[in-house]
């Protein structure tokens, strides 16, 4: 297969790593000429420390030619900039290739899901997701991963299983896109509270609460707006929002410990140095409640920190302080 | 409410704080007589260090003086010791005592869950249970943690929630006791999977698949014997496999990883001192699936590595390179 990775942050070079590793042909463009500059010269990424990118991969600054021949485009640039990349790529789009949207998000003006923003920009595209728990890091050094191909119809999906499919990169299918977009974008914001739960100096019993409720109330929306309460439950719902919230390369994590620790949320934006798709979800996720009318404790109290200032303390023992209730997960 | 704990390990005297600091009045008794001279002088746990217990909680070698007046015996024993501690109780046993069994596991000879075990040694007896991700090191030191009250009927339920909430310490209810009771004990095995997983340098991604895959089969399993779904994807459920997963506490993930740097299981047991649990469960999760006709690839895999001396690279692995499939979660 002809494939273009279209954004080269880290998880985009993981792919192409996989995607070449696979025997496929592997294009990668990213706006930043910089960077494009430097993956073609060194073959190394800064945030990859010690790995060396294949002579065989091709860097390309040029949109055009990089899509030009690709059956499949990889799209892992983050989600603000998702929209206006795949307008980028629309006049370029050719029919019968499929979108692989590998970003996680939603925009917080019209509270699309990523693959309805690319919908929007290149009409008549096939678009696909792939989502699960997947830190980049690990899987740029070929560490055991599992991840879901979501497509509307199963065949999509099961292609795009077997182009990212190797024994080191387990491959599932499903036809849910919704619920796995949904899972891939709303865990950032329970990761945040989990963040913000060990800055406090709580435990492992508190950040186990948080990410068995927080899948509670995701999945609680998630099936109200139409996903199936399945995808919450698997790899690229619990499964995600359980790396996230336990591991040292989330970012969301990150932002939310040094809250909990006191800094505001411009201060842990600032140290954090990169994106923190948590802040932005999180807005999304209580306008998304709002509309569907649905109890998301969590998410209040996360958003009540961000943007009112209220004290973390505060806001993890209001939710371990609600009144007495049966336990109801929702399936 | 008057409260008896019997067993006087760190999750026994983890709940003898509790209960003492919401008001109950607490006497312990353990099989142990030095534990309890030592716990009675000193008011120190030796694995449970800085922690001082309250001169209120009496600390008491006769299991009839610690039963006779109690409205509630927390029956903590390690899982091995709980039919024959149930028998001792017996002759002390008064109509509308209710025992709350906080124990996990599942008898190999049996395949019997201990609140049945107990019913079985004690007729007619009035059993709950107690569940959830709660590292006894944290509860005892009054960090967030939440728990299942379960319970034939919801009045019970509601009755252990009651004892047992605070500020520091959650409890919601259910009447599933199957559901809680083989979530708790089945964990213990994906534990050992995710500590081999650990011990061979794998990372967060492998570890969060095979969690959320594991809770797969084990609901699977549940399922087939009586259990809700619901219950696998609740606290005692998933909340309890991510913190015995995810925790430096949990002796369970410590022999796996043990065994993952390649340890054998007798070296693995040695080294961790303490009753490794998902031993056992193993032996009795295989025979369950066999009975059940339930396919658990995982557990099957840690039975191939703890009594078949299987290489666990290769076990983790042949959980990687199955075939390709859609993702089930069978809700």
């Amino acid at each position: 297969m002809k494939t273009a990775v279209i954004g080269s942050g880290t998880w985009g070079m993981a792919l192409a790593r996989l995607l070449f590793d696979n025997g496929h042909s592997v294009k990668v463009w990213s706006a930043i000429e910089s960077e494009i500059k430097e993956l073609r010269e060194k073959r190394t990424h800064k945030n990859l420390p010690g790995i060396i990118f294949d002579e065989g991969i091709v860097f390309e600054d040029d949109l055009e030619k990089a899509m030009e021949s690709a059956d499949i485009c990889v799209l892992s640039v983050p989600s603000i900039f998702t929209r206006a990349t795949a307008k980028k790529m629309s006049p370029f789009y050719k029919k019968n290739q499929i979108i692989v949207n590998v970003a996680k998000g939603i925009e917080e003006s019209t509270l699309e899901i990523l693959s309805d923003q690319i919908s929007d920009e290149i009409k008549n595209a096939d678009v696909a997701v792939l989502s699960g728990p997947s830190h980049a890091e690990e899987v740029v050094r070929l560490l055991p991963t599992t991840c879901v191909a979501g497509a509307k119809d199963m065949e999509t999906a099961k292609l795009i299983q077997s182009v990212f499919m190797s024994p080191v990169f387990r491959v599932y299918t499903s036809t849910d896109m919704l619920g796995i977009e949904l899972g891939g974008s709303l865990k950032n914001v329970i990761a945040l509270a989990a963040g913000i739960s060990d800055g406090l100096g709580y435990g492992d019993n508190a950040k186990a609460a948080l990410i068995t409720r927080g899948i509670v109330e995701i999945s609680r929306l998630g099936t109200a707006m139409g996903a199936n309460i399945e995808t919450f439950y698997g790899l690229s719902g619990i499964g995600d929002l359980i790396v996230t919230c336990a591991s040292k390369h989330s970012r969301n994590r990150k932002a939310g410990m040094l809250m909990g620790q006191g800094k505001t949320m411009d201060e842990a934006m600032k140290e954090v140095a990169m994106v923190v798709e948590g802040v932005y979800s999180a807005k999304a996720a209580k306008a998304l409640a709002s509309k569907y009318n649905i109890c998301m404790p969590i998410v209040d109290e996360v958003n009540a920190v961000l943007f009112e200032n209220k004290d973390p303390k505060q806001a993890v023992d209001a939710l371990m302080l609600r009144d007495k209730i049966a336990e109801k997960i929702g399936i």
